[in-house]
């Protein structure tokens, strides 16, 4: 089979390697597609050597077919569809209060272990989630991106006629968008990339320009005062940090998705003030993925539309330098039954 | 009747007034005590002069009679002991989303219009709590801060069997952790002045003293890395903005009390990594009020400790200025009776 790794200083080899027999408790998936992730490209650039011990296997955005089962595996068969909740928690402590998708020995597959950017992958069979026979694998790899679009949208509390407002309108911010607007939510996103604006607005988003217009005074003509009731800080910039306590109205819930790895300035004069919540939200619970299972197969929502492009596994080092070249795309997908 | 008045430039004048009547849905109390709240210093210091319009009485955290009823007032009589919760919403408005004690147009008597520094004291009657007629009335001038301390609790959730730090032991610091401990919380209180240790040791808190200690290597030692589940920011000041996102433990609630003018660094990236949560609480709402008093009422918490003094109304100079050379005490009382 081919498998790819990453080999340190922004470079991907390609090779055959031999197919493995999964081990107790374990399943081989024949991954149909698997998509690059933002911290994809930050392991490709580097930023996480410390954390990746090259070469390495990396992905986890994927779907694909169970191919084989290991011993004493009972719940699945060979030719089920199937997506990898990528969390590795066996680590959990008691200290970490049942919250085992962020415990602290958290193994995150695919990046703390081998990931799915290759054509045959062995993984826990408690990782997984079946899919229906029906479901589009293409769409399926984006279940992993759209529960952690499901987890922040679920811990902010988001009711139906609540306004939001998104700050960054990039594949996680799209997508959050997308899942606050279906759950019954006036949703504006704040961006300025003239093609992700393009692209939001084509989806049927009110799009707000701040190097154009002031989103505080654009909101709040559009809510009449009220303001957000929930803003999700996806840019992870100072200008989106600055705003968004003002965005948010009495009592607004701010969601943190964006990883800020420095301490930087917050208002909180506005979080007394305003009596505001900051929720962390990181990756998913097993609930986040059944939901965004749920939204996937019912493909109700233009998901279609956030997949600029599928490109072969073994085109990867192109793929990476392209992505690098054009950061303004969605999902790029890499195919790996080719 | 003796009225108090802030002149500005740290200066009070105390001059004889007439008795006024209560107006239509007012009532005249007879002030007994008034505490000196950390906001009437402030005021006293003229930082807030461009708020307040000088001569003002100022004074909010109270306790009286009722002295005279106006016209239309019918749920109260002359000679009931009651406490203002100083806040007139009367400006409130849809935009407020039902959240009257922090609308915007929110005015705060004793700051915004005149305060309980006087022997009598005409206020809307729609501010009155009723105490009964056994309450001590010096302790039920500890009611306005109390309450905001049952505010902060409430807001966090706080659980029985939950750890709970208290960031500052200063007067609502160690209401804060009364009240935590009350919840069934185990309550730990960081602060750094000797004579505040040394009360919040006297209520039997485990106190911790960063200059000396620590204060994440010892909790995570004493709580067995579990770290805390509340932790109440009331000191204002970035060391313990520093330490207050590691010494919450995973899906940590941070509340935040205290007043920061300015925007200031926080750990952005322990909010993502452990899921926390920030809260801002300001004030108070009316189920507030009714606890602190069922608390001030019951007297079972050591609240005659954190009096410090009781001093005659007429000597409010000497009294601020006592409370600036000596700012490590915690409530001072004024007696509006002599």
């Amino acid at each position: 089979m081919k498998a790819t790794f990453y080999e340190g200083d922004r470079r991907f080899s390609v090779s055959e390697k031999a197919i493995s027999t999964p081990g107790a408790g374990e399943v081989r998936i024949k991954v149909a597609y698997c998509g690059v992730c933002g911290t994809d490209v930050h392991i490709y650039h580097g930023m996480m050597d410390k954390r990746v011990s090259t070469p390495v296997t990396i992905g986890h955005e994927m779907s694909g077919e169970i191919d084989a089962i290991g011993e004493g595996v009972t719940d699945f068969s060979v030719g089920e569809k199937v997506v990898v909740r990528p969390l590795d928690d066996r680590g959990a402590q008691a200290s970490d209060k049942g919250h085992h998708h962020i415990c602290k020995d958290l193994k995150f597959i695919g990046i703390d272990s081998p990931g799915a950017m290759q054509q045959y992958w062995n993984v826990p069979a408690f990782t997984l989630h079946k899919l229906s026979p029906e479901t589009d694998l293409k769409l399926a790899a984006l279940v992993e991106p759209l529960s952690v679009a499901c987890h922040d949208v679920r811990l902010s509390g988001l009711n139906d006629g609540e306004v939001a407002v998104v700050l960054g309108g990039g594949p996680i911010g799209l997508l959050v968008a997308l899942v606050a607007r279906q759950t019954g939510a006036e949703v504006y996103i704040s961006e300025v990339n003239p093609k992700r604006i393009g692209l939001a607005r084509e989806l049927g988003f009110a799009v707000i320009n701040p190097a154009e217009t002031d989103p505080v005074a654009h909101l709040r003509e559009k809510t009449n005062g009220f303001m957000a009731d929930v803003v999700f800080e996806v840019a992870g910039v100072q200008p989106t940090l600055d705003i968004m306590t003002e965005l948010a109205g009495i009592r607004g819930r701010i969601v943190m998705v964006a990883i800020h790895g420095q301490p930087k300035p917050v208002n909180l004069f506005q979080f007394f003030w305003k009596e505001l919540q900051l929720i962390g939200a990181r990756v998913y619970e097993r609930e986040d993925y059944d939901k965004a299972i749920e939204l996937i197969t019912k493909n109700e929502l233009p998901f279609e539309s956030l997949i600029t492009r599928v490109e072969p596994l073994q085109d990867i080092q192109r793929v990476f330098e392209d992505i690098d070249r054009q950061p303004d795309g969605m999902k790029v997908l890499l195919d790996c039954q080719a």
